[in-house]
């Protein structure tokens, strides 16, 4: 199935690498076909070519609209060269087959993204370019179709490989990007005219569209997906982007890493964005386990968290601390998310823990330096683009549906705390608080609540299928992080050789004093003498001192059990978007426990 | 910008409307120029018509291959009205202005969905059509193009609304429509040679292809997405498949309704596959809060789950009894999954649960009317196609960044359970309870963990961050779930007016035993003399006698820490994929425990 190559038509917008191309075919004896600006580029360097007006005996008109639709050249594309009848056909009316057509089109994404008048997108609309690459890429068993100039090496290389010839294999992969790259083309027309109607339309009903292309240009491969066998994985860039939002400043992302980077840095972003302040999320499996601003820490917190007073700390700095502090069982190995440009301060407590990357919307020099020391060099490095909007609708596929949504492009600002329920006008750091926990349940997996206090959270309770397990579940960390300010927590002396991730664990094993026989042995050996249990009176005690907690909730509560169960954690702030047919119950309850309570009227969901 | 339609330009591959269209612009003295088979339609309805050939002054040749592809076709469409260039080109040429143009494409897709051959698809490749619709597209602003016949109806409206004129409306939608017919055809052609490629190579390397078009073509309209202010949403199938592989046969569901449906449908269709076997899936925020198989209901079950020996039970009613009585609460108000066709016991349990829908591969008529009374009407019934297969690869959008993977298609089998690492061999049911566990797991959002116990699961610990919470997690609700059974609470006496789901959340909460005050007082009013207490030291007696429970977990343990609290909930049996540095510890931890342990080699992270 090999076709020797005897006749070319040309007709590119792109002029890249067309000389090489041209002197090549005529080096081989083709003779070249072409229109306009082409054939005036081919006889610059010197080819011989022939006008495809000349050949068809028909002018170009209409200021270029009109070249190459004629039968003289379509019969040229489409002429079967082993059937009798087109042959014969091709005899009556002069008509020469062509085996190579080359052409690329109008840049007419380019002009979208310039932003170009209606008339110039118009005129971008390529008709006799797409017509040529569909002729000769159906015809592919005798046509060889070439539609992007990175094609040309490898048909260079194919033709010097076979005197002059083309594989059938080579022309059948061809036909395929050409017909990728005309319904590519059209659906960027389609999408652009469907964008007009929809911004023109007075009586727009926001309904989706019966027929929905969605196009994607590969971006970087995958080792895998979410598991090892899930081969192949990758990620791409919507066909309409000129690039990705995050650029992989370092490291090989995995699919579940890039999962948490997206969702770690829209938090960070909309919190920057509806507090005007440093924040950080430190996400595992897609849910942040801690997230918090950049509230400075009490010499206690210090303390607590390990960090020496001598150390500077920046807003940024502080903010991942906090993240990382609330469950630092739980962060290890986390995915973070920071809302402004890294400094040094921030890439050195990174610098410190066990985590997978980061991404931020732009490091310092001395930060990138750091972090690419980090993890033996892979530590994974991501700069997002702070200037980027996705498209308004998002698609998924599951069991090969296609879910297609509003993307929850709802920003949180004051106004969500405006509509106060039960007690009175909140502090402004507890409207902080309040905020920081909205935002972050917009992006944990819902059922979701979570505490916070002094502009961190201190337990996110993730995943669960009703409410009060996740108040309940919440609160155990929250109160875990409490009882690690306790004054037998700070006095304990582990032995000098304890590395600080194993001081963090056996803290927070000695609050939950849940250990087994084998388990306690081993924590003893961290002592020279081990500290004496924690007792439940100790801790109950402890935890009665934790008051002013704010607690957020993705969806309204059932039932006045969760505020119960919150008292138990401090809690006297609360937001939720309200809703429920027991409203009036949790009102009650609020007010019997002394809870201020506003209804965001935001529901938040998230899978 | 209304146009008056003088000439129009048909040619049709489906002649669905013609004569109405045709007889209608006839009657506004339009005069047709057509083609081949269209014409004679056109002339059957004895209406008159003008051959494109006769007007081109060139033939139809090629078989049809080449007719329309002329400069006189193609600048009447193209050429604009109101430039004097162009129409003095026109007048040159002997060009008339065509102001409508009527075309649909070969049906390319039926041919191959009846797999036509490489010859009958490559024939069925549309080039003078969408050449035709992409050429009037473009000059939208005088021309307009009608792609399906189902737009007949409003442009023969919209022309008698408007003396024989189209709006520039009308023309704008109209070209939107065409380009995304054209973008759809050529992608489809694209996925079609994609295909003969990928199977073609013995080179296959797996990759995953540099451009990619997803197709879709809309199911349903969604009320919302995933919170009501995501509108709008929609369930779309792929534009490959002939239809959804879930029908609605009642309700309109969510769009997280959806998202559970897919899920659970895939997990019961998977165990189903493995165990062959009834299976039955509860499910609440895209995890199952239980699954189970049928195993028949011990005596004492029976009376837990409030089922009188009087009623009948088949194995798929018993298998949803098991699946939703593992954790009610949390089943309150589930999507449910079912393996086989639904049997009338199986409806008529489901009729007296709080539910939200249900999936299944079929329903016999009584189940069926019984389903579709439930809930007011409004009870979500879905058919699923057992014979559909999902695409091999699945596309998401995660902050306008497509996320490509291959699907987590593996399907596990009795050979993920022979790598036995301690322990010996396992007893058949034991083999059931762990195929449960991991099949389950697959479909529970990560990390998860959960025990099983014959035939079912007794606790999923979904959605957490680091693998000994899931442990915990989990084991508490197989804690609650053994507890039941105590003779306390199956002494407990309710007041004859007490409603089933309010005995069955009082037995949970006297298990839990942290009622607040008010809480408590609302629970006394249930009964006529209030049960004593449950005590700490009763509760961990009862619960030493759990035994012989299965665990899974969907990826490895990193520390021995999740052994030990696994130990603590009667567990016996473990698989797990392996793979941690600490493996070691691990099987010690289960050889100290007695407790049999095989590695599946697979890790099933869900997200």
């Amino acid at each position: 199935s090999e076709v020797k190559v005897r006749r070319a038509l040309i007709s590119v917008s792109d002029k890249a690498g067309l000389r090489e191309l041209g002197t090549f075919l005529h080096s081989q004896g083709v003779e070249i076909l072409s229109t306009g600006g082409t054939a005036k580029t081919l006889r610059d360097c010197g080819l011989p070519v022939m006008d495809v007006a000349e050949y068809t005996k028909f002018p170009e008109m209409m200021g270029g609209r009109v070249k190459s639709l004629h039968p003289k050249i379509h019969g040229a594309l489409l002429g079967m060269r082993d059937n009798p009848q087109h042959v014969a056909s091709m005899k009556e009316h002069g008509i020469e087959p062509i085996d190579l057509v080359v052409a690329n089109l109008y840049p007419f994404k380019e002009v979208v993204s310039r932003g170009g008048t209606h008339a110039e997108l118009v005129e971008n609309v390529d008709i006799g370019g797409p017509s040529m690459l569909r002729s000769a890429a159906k015809n592919h068993s005798h046509v060889a179709v070439v539609s992007d100039p990175s094609q040309y090496e490898q048909v260079i290389a194919e033709m010097k490989a076979h005197q002059g010839r083309t594989t059938g294999k080579l022309r059948q992969r061809l036909a395929h990007s050409a017909f990728l790259l005309t319904s590519q083309y059209d659906a960027m027309i389609s999408m652009w005219l469907g964008s007009q109607l929809a911004a023109d339309a007075a009586d727009e009903q926001g309904l989706l569209p019966e027929h929905v292309q969605r196009g994607y240009d590969l971006s970087f491969s995958l080792k895998y997906g979410c598991n090892p066998h899930q081969k192949p994985a990758a990620i791409y860039k919507r066909a309409e982007d000129a690039k990705l939002p995050f650029q992989v400043k370092n490291g090989n992302p995995s699919y579940i890493n890039m999962l948490d980077a997206a969702n770690a840095y829209q938090l960070v972003a909309e919190i920057r964005h509806a507090l005007d302040v440093e924040a950080a999320a430190s996400f595992k499996h897609v849910s942040p386990a801690g997230a918090a601003i950049g509230t400075p820490l009490t010499s206690l917190l210090r303390r607590v968290y390990e960090v020496p007073e001598s150390t500077d700390l920046t807003g940024l700095s502080t903010a991942y601390l906090r993240a990382r502090q609330a469950d630092p069982l739980c962060s290890f190995g986390d995915f973070v998310g920071l809302s402004h440009v890294v400094d040094e301060a921030t890439a050195l407590v990174l610098k410190t823990e066990v985590s997978d990357g980061v991404v931020a919307p732009g490091f310092e020099p001395a930060a990138l330096e750091i972090l690419k020391a980090k993890k033996g060099g892979s530590f994974v490095v991501l700069e997002a683009d702070a200037s980027y909007t996705p498209p308004p609708e998002e698609f998924r596929e599951v069991f090969g549906m296609g879910f297609a949504q509003r993307r929850n492009d709802l920003k949180f600002d004051m106004k969500h705390l405006a509509d106060l329920k039960t007690g009175s006008a909140l502090p402004e750091s507890v409207k902080q608080d309040l905020m920081l926990a909205m935002v972050v349940l917009k992006y944990t997996q819902s059922n979701s609540v979570g505490y916070a206090l002094g502009g961190q959270m201190i337990g996110v309770g993730a995943g669960q299928q009703s409410r009060v397990d996740c108040v309940k579940l919440a609160g155990r960390k929250a109160a875990t992080w409490w009882l690690r300010q306790h004054p037998k927590v700070l006095g304990m002396q582990f032995r000098k050789s304890t590395k600080k991730q194993e001081r963090v664990n056996a803290r927070v094993r000695y609050i939950e004093g849940d250990m087994s026989e084998v388990e306690y042995k081993s924590w003893c050996s961290l002592f020279n003498q081990p500290p004496e249990p924690l007792t439940a009176e100790e801790k109950q005690a402890f935890l009665a001192q934790l008051t002013g907690v704010s607690l957020g909730s993705d969806a309204f509560f059932p039932f006045r059990d969760s505020i119960d169960h919150a008292s138990k954690f401090g809690v006297k702030y609360i937001t939720q978007p309200g809703g429920s047919i027991r409203d009036e119950a949790v009102v009650e309850a609020c007010q019997e426990l002394g809870i201020s309570m506003v209804y965001s009227g935001v529901r938040a969901f998230h899978h």
